[in-house]
């Protein structure tokens, strides 16, 4: 892993930047509400996380289906290092589609963390092993009969955005955020000159500065 | 209390056992659903726990009734080591049926914690004592002029299940998960055989393997 | 500040109060329901405290508009010691209108805490600089072409409670709440004297006694 | 019927006055939001009417209960002419308290209409016998083992505003008002003085005048 | 059609019964919670109807598939006389699913109506051929790109009730219910009894009967 | 007015067009997502109606502002010939901003008719001048002290989508269709090509024809 600039430039963003500066770099270039709904998140006091998303298209069902968890494996054994599983589910509160056996197999596969709109179960073990996951609740009930995954590494609408396979999500304690893909490096580039920025108006207030020297110093609120 | 069968075997299940795994085993049994709406939380991190349900049935007033905390104080007297106090409140909004007094009472009769689908106060003071509650929410409003307990020891719906008195109530933090009174021991032996299976599943998964090998092998996810 | 009596007394509030107790004080003087709406919680796991309303009126827009940021920094560069920032947005769930800057500016003045029923931003960062921030939610977008302050010090809706300016605000993990300026003394001068009955009532019940008896007693719940 | 003055002064309301009117008077005297929640509507495009309100608490229950109609039919039976009964079911959407048989005991009582803030069955029917009836909506479930009257002629929250016995009910198109029995007349005058004026600004501004000079010269809007 | 007696059996329910006395004996046979949620509404003032459940399975979809109508072309020109088709869309708000053209092509198949829980378009048209359509709203958006047909004659979860293909629908002003294919002929026949009792019952009240002597005799309420 | 090309052009629509074959057009022009939230329905059964969006931005207030209908009527008195009055309210449901006498005063100035995504009053009076208004619901509330137009002909929200001065509505019983100023001549003439096709589908279902083979034919649903 170490030697390959896709997950280095990972590491870079978890290590130098966070979503609301991103976010605002994105306003910026005109890409608006890029940011999940508010009810999506932190699982658990997870770490802060970026990677490229992985996408699945969960729907309910109402009986038993032939191979409940055929396309959900597929899909899990399918991840690779810098993924991160983003999971749409309209908002269903039916089941979890996600929990401690699949982030266990996510992580042995190099994914970074999973977001999804629906709930999560088994917190407290996914927490032992330390994998982050963003979701929209905690349930203990399990898939099987209520939902499946219907199709992967297709466009899923999770949390109110429509993410593609590919997209930038970046994920910590603000929210998750999803970049185009086609846009990555010019958002992170704005978001890197933005971070400074905002390092100066910190200082300058802290000292007790007013808000209208500030802010007419640096432009950034 | 050591030598109580019934207490030794709620001991047992919060020793052993979770709100997954006993949720997939009332799904084998035909029992699904049985786990109650999500917004129904720890309201401080407390320890899970199981104990047997002991209804309140809140409801909703808007005037100060004589003896407004009759029914409730009579509730409280009656809980006996081992309970569990489910309180169904029909969503209510309007106040905390259940608070720091009820909670010392409470542990004081020996009950192992709280369940309620409106909202609970003090909860700081709560968790000193250490005595869990889930709930729906936090608030401090009162119950006086608000809300009574109108009924106890009668089936009740809390958070979109109905408890009945005599149910096994399990709690951690996945949720809360109903067990009919009739089925308890069918539902906790098949739980634990599946927590077995489930922990050979985790083991192989942390070592690499990929999903489809492991799910082949022991069928669980 | 340590000479000045009004801070003197939000420091006594903080220490010997809760809200439990004020609220159930504001009942026993009619008035009733003075609690903020249970979504609006700590950010993080903050301070209680106390201080007097600074109210911001919060309006959603749709474009940008010219100098956007210029009633918001007005606003927060006139805050006096021992005020509460209070931010009412109509639920708004399309920004943030409030953040680390805004919280760095806020304590700068002497500002003692903030409370949104909107959304917060750089919640991490404003816990490290320690200061207390009550919200409806996490979410990374700023407000610019999102949201403005329009007004400030009026009457705002703030969590379903209409807070005028000068209302004493006080905020700890069970809500807020909001006490009418002219009866600031008669409501604290009743929650002190609750307070002490309650203690009673607590260390009875963890000595055992039933509730009927401590309750005939001290006739608090 | 004919020769009671209460009944008179109902039918002079029905008459002659309508709930915007009487809901801005009840603004000018300080009685403020004393509409019922809008999704409280005419079931059947039905007549407006008003009343003195007759108040049900209905709950909900989870078991059948012995003598499950009891209070209901005595509630009922209670109905004296001018009566409306107001039934406040905390929001139910379990089942319908009302229907046909009621509405049709109730006419025969002398009852104006019904309002209730959960759901009405038998609409088709109880349009046939001509019987107003507001409600928050139209399903087929019977109460039996979903709720029960609890008590009558208690206050109860309908829809949002918290309803005595004998306040008075007036509902049309618009929706439903209570005005509190104390001050009845006074509301009722007051309206009938603003509902002129506005005649003459419809008046005017029907023969195309500017808002700005009308509003200048009757001041209603 | 005339000499079909599945047909001639639906004609007669559709003639004598209503979804008030049927939802009654299906709680009588022990199956509670048969009527769909309270937002499935007439689309317009349509007939009420019954019929066997032709079900489709709808989904949300963030791109335009390949062939987006082929299931829902291929379910439509499936259905039989007697049928009802019945969408189930998990609540979606994206789009309407059925329209004009649906209601012509399934009007000439022979099918008796359409029950949707998301939405419809086309009403106006609709109402002019009088197909009758029950649907949770009204909206102008197509599918295409929005929505497909997954799967159809499989369980389906329409309006909160899970409904297998061939269980009778019976739709009219107070809601849809659904009768489980396995009891129809003994909710049909119970449903009639009980609708003669009623009819006693509504005769006396009219009469000026109280409410407790006609219970007394009858029974129903 | 006869003479004018621009009131011409709206006739027109009015008298071919509707909205689901507009939404349709602006699909395929990109321009997705158009339609109003489902809950803007016509107020009464109201004309269908096309026109220039003429904007009201409006926002809740608690307290009596010093003139508080100024905007409000500066507005209404300079709508001119084939606008719409398009109020955004931010959802709220303190009031109803719009009602007879400004339908009144909007008609006399030729507006066509009214969009608000809150509430309306008045309904049986604005019904009978035959002036069409689209509302989220009705309610007697008025807007003193309650909420203002704070601004006019800037971009709304109103029900979901940002409504920009000059934007064509189009309205009738399936919604409520917002099209650009910038592409309504283009998204006008493919609406008008695919009306055409619509109506030989239609024409050969009603002949029984199947749903494969008129789709295979003309490519529309």
């Amino acid at each position: 892993m170490p030697h390959s600039p896709r997950l280095e430039f990972l590491a870079h963003i978890e290590r130098t930047l966070y979503t609301a500066v991103i976010s605002d770099s994105l306003d910026d270039l005109g890409f608006r509400d890029r940011a999940l709904r508010e009810n999506v998140r932190p699982a658990y006091p997870c770490r802060p996380f970026a990677g490229w998303a992985f996408t699945f298209a969960c729907i309910d069902v109402y009986r038993v289906t032939p191979e409940p968890y055929a396309k959900e494996i597929e899909a899990v054994d399918s991840l690779l290092p810098g993924h991160v599983a983003v999971a749409g589910t309209g908002r269903s509160t039916r089941n979890a589609p996600w929990g401690e056996l699949l982030s266990t197999a996510a992580q042995a596969r190099g994914a970074r963390g999973a977001v999804i709109d629906g709930f999560v179960r088994d917190v407290k073990k996914i927490e032992e092993i330390d994998f982050p996951v963003f979701a929209a609740g905690v349930k203990p009930l399990d898939s099987k009969g209520r939902g499946i995954v219907n199709e992967y590494q297709v466009p899923v609408d999770c949390g109110g955005v429509v993410v593609h396979p590919g997209d930038l999500i970046v994920a910590d304690f603000d929210g998750v955020i999803v970049v185009p893909a086609s846009i990555v490096e010019e958002t992170i580039a704005l978001a890197t000159d933005k971070a400074t920025r905002e390092t100066h108006t910190r200082d300058e207030l802290r000292g007790g500065a007013f808000l209208r020297d500030v802010y007419a110093r640096y432009g950034v609120l």
